[in-house]
């Protein structure tokens, strides 16, 4: 692990600057963190009117079977190919959904940590720490792949620099 | 990237248990999710009991000082050492804390992600991908040392198996 003088210079400059003005500093960061942390209710356009959970909703069905669906078969090219490469139709759809709903890197670690905790107590005394892994794994290389087609896609955009 | 048979084996074995019950499974799913991104706004204590952004708050301010000023000091480490050493006793009672309320991976990704974007603001045109990225390694290495404490905590309470 190497970390420059320039860098910790970076930083320095940067903190000497912002503590100029703690109190809009703290609630800028409070904020953004809030920001973040709601979107993840706005990833689900079946949440946005309501404050109840729908039960046995078809899109949250859907949507669900989707991502174990998805999940598995990542796991599949995984071990016959050694990467995840997704169907460019379906990886295109995927990734300017993702990027319209504004779904940024945290909510790919979110849903990660929530489908393990869900596997887990659904498979009950079958879970090991392997099969948690195995998901964990084959989830992440997906995330990745849809990642890369959101910035892909995001550099395209002409409103954005 | 290896993935193994047995890897896949298990996934698929879980899958088949799993989708015998996707309305409840999908169900699952979604309120996990919606725990963990609840979870970002009881990580304050002021926030707790308001649906209000509490304006020039002292608790706000010190903790994101804190959390600027140890990143800053993680910086240092990094370059003088290549790693980030923080003192014993704040180290626990950094890992203490965050267990206690909950902390999981992905809010330490929510956090440096949403640092990451209140500096970029706050410091205008000084910005650079370089600042950025010294920032974020920085924090991430803070993270580290913090999650290991809390693996270590937890693991050492009498209730958890």
């Amino acid at each position: 692990m190497s970390f420059t003088e320039q860098e910790e210079g970076l930083m320095k400059e940067s903190w000497e600057m912002m503590k100029q003005n703690i109190p809009e500093l703290s609630l800028r960061l409070l904020t953004t963190i809030l920001e973040i942390a709601a979107a993840a209710k706005s990833m689900f356009s079946f949440l946005r009117d309501s404050d109840e959970i729908p039960q046995n909703n078809p899109k949250l069905k859907a949507h669900a079977v989707k991502v174990f669906k998805m999940t598995c078969e990542s796991a599949v090219q995984l071990r016959e190919k050694g990467e995840v490469v997704v169907a460019e139709n379906t990886l295109k759809n995927l990734g300017s959904i993702h990027l319209k709903k504004g779904i940024i890197d945290p909510h790919f670690e979110l849903v990660n940590k929530a489908l393990l905790r869900t596997i887990k107590e659904a498979v009950g005394e079958k879970w090991s720490e392997e099969m948690g892994s195995a998901w964990g794994v084959a989830y992440d290389k997906l995330a990745v792949a849809i990642k890369a087609q959101m910035k892909q896609e995001d550099s395209q955009l002409p409103s954005n620099p």
